[in-house]
């Protein structure tokens, strides 16, 4: 890991963005969600992701602007065709919407098809606990994942999160996929040349377990038959309800994935004071129960690990990222003709 | 397995609910969602609670007429006291009235607090696919599990259901808790005699992985910090979000545990036609996959298995009960004076 500063990293990816025809108000809201994924320790959709997006609206594949255009709205609910525009600038613009119809009804739904790579879900669904609610995000992916009991790679691994607000504890965050693994974890081992993989985590070309990288062509679907039972409604909550893409279809160059994005505002379910004092005790009460034998860390709560990530970053200004992403993302600046980012450590 | 007659065993389960005071409109509702739970093959939520029930109304844990007071109402997001009343009619009611919102808003939301044992979840939200809906239910349960990297039972198995129409294909149902295998299903072992037990279900008074039934104390989370995280979110959406009750205060003797219930129409999503005709082609898309190469049974959608034991069991008008469910059952009505369900086979 090497250490850049936030604010600069920020700076450089908004002129790279403006480069090729992004707003600089568009670039920026980019910029803090790529960024905050690496304070996360999220690098996988961090800062590396400047490289594939600059790509993307080189080839035409994705517009430097978002223009969507509202399918259907009845003020609870509302369906956008994303137009290809950016993935993530339509889950920030969803969001704020599904914000915007729970202040008013108590919940409010967004769903956008036609969108592009949206990166960690958990933003979205953290733009919500950051204003006092439960924000809850599904995607679909395209097709990464084996059926239980199948051999052919034919639903996405389908991501869910969900976040929700405490008080004086760390908010609890889950962003989870539907496989047993990352896809990207295990093509990391194979480029660093690691024979063996870890039981259970993946599956030969017949569909069979194998620990052979050699033999290893799909990762399995997390806890069986719950985790393929979970994706298949990912794919009809986050797809086929209102028509967006999945599987082949939520391909970068198809139809692209979909987004269904909620929000629910607490204050039309319980008293503010009430929950937030029930959230704290609840995640207190879990947290000091005991610790397995071989459990030298203690008792941690969903997404607590990259929070204490985060904080660290934010007080120090600085983030980590991986040199071979910071490289390529300084490599794509040298090529436009713009400033690099400077390791500071 | 022995066989009943459906409808001699939902008269036989009315007449035992009216003794103990129960409505007979109550108690038809009553006996049609445990009869049908047998009929999907899932005898742990089947015509067995029926002893259960009433045991809790004698006790006077359970009121035998369900008595809600509305807390919150704002046309869209509801939230119930149910008062300690049935779970069962609770969930039943409230999926009925977040179906009435949904045809209005595209969405409608319930939440019960003070509710008791619900039995099988995938029922509330079979009752919105039956209606061209999705439904979507969360439910709390009684501290059952040990968080990951823990050793104390904290946290319930907090199931969740989804399920969604189509037209040709089957209507996929997921109903899972969030642990690896269900307590029910060690405890039925251990009645047995079974000593070993398989890999991964079972964690012992340390939170140490076992495979001995002596030292078997605890399920873990299914998919390790995934399940752990899931079962966490649904405390706080079936729980704390509206004051329910969570964990300790989940046990049928306290606060009860809670429901969280939600209905999507999907008109308010999608034209009906191409939703229809989009699920029914992913589903089919999905099942025609080749299957791995020791899975002789194909492809199998969620509650695919369910469902053509419920379509069977409809055919005949018979249902398969486990003989020592129906004993119980019996007793109890010989106990009440009450007419026996006839084994037909």
């Amino acid at each position: 890991m090497v250490k850049i500063n936030i604010e600069e990293a920020k700076q450089r990816i908004i002129d790279i963005f403006a480069k090729v025809g992004m707003s600089r108000e568009e670039a920026a809201i980019m910029a803090q969600m790529l960024v905050e994924a690496d304070q996360r320790g999220v690098n996988s959709h961090g800062i590396l992701s400047t490289v594939r997006y600059v790509r993307l609206i080189q080839e035409g594949k994705m517009r430097p602007n978002m223009e969507k255009k509202v399918i259907r709205d009845n003020g609870v609910v509302a369906v956008w065709d994303g137009n290809r525009s950016s993935g993530q600038m339509l889950g920030y613009r969803g969001m704020e919407e599904a914000m915007a119809k729970a202040r008013k009804n108590g919940v409010g739904i967004v769903c956008i098809k036609g969108t592009n790579h949206f990166g960690a879900l958990a933003f979205y669904s953290q733009m919500a606990q950051k204003e006092g609610m439960i924000g809850i995000t599904f995607g679909t992916g395209d097709s990464t994942m084996a059926p239980f009991g199948g051999c052919e790679k034919v639903i996405g691994n389908n991501p869910v999160a969900v976040a929700a607000p405490a008080d004086k504890q760390v908010s609890p965050v889950l962003d989870m996929a539907m496989t047993v693994v990352a896809n990207g974890k295990l093509s990391n081992m194979k480029r660093q040349g690691i024979e063996e993989i870890p039981e259970g985590w993946g599956l030969d070309r017949d569909g069979l377990p194998t620990t052979k990288m050699s033999e290893y062509y799909s990762v399995p679907a997390m806890a069986g038959y719950k985790g393929w039972g979970m994706a298949v409604m990912v794919d009809i909550l986050a797809g086929i309800l209102f028509g967006g893409g999945t599987g082949d279809k939520a391909k970068d160059t198809q139809e692209g994935p979909s987004l269904f994005l909620m929000a629910l505002d607490i204050e039309a379910f319980n008293d503010k004071e009430k929950y937030y004092h029930d959230i704290d005790e609840r995640i207190s009460e879990l947290k000091s129960s005991k610790p397995a034998k071989n459990n030298k860390g203690g008792i941690l709560m969903p997404g607590e690990i990259e929070d204490g990530r985060f904080k660290a970053s934010e007080k120090s200004g600085l983030v980590d990222v991986l040199p071979e992403n910071l490289k390529m993302v300084n490599d794509l600046a040298a090529e436009m003709g713009l400033e690099q980012i400077a390791v500071q450590s």
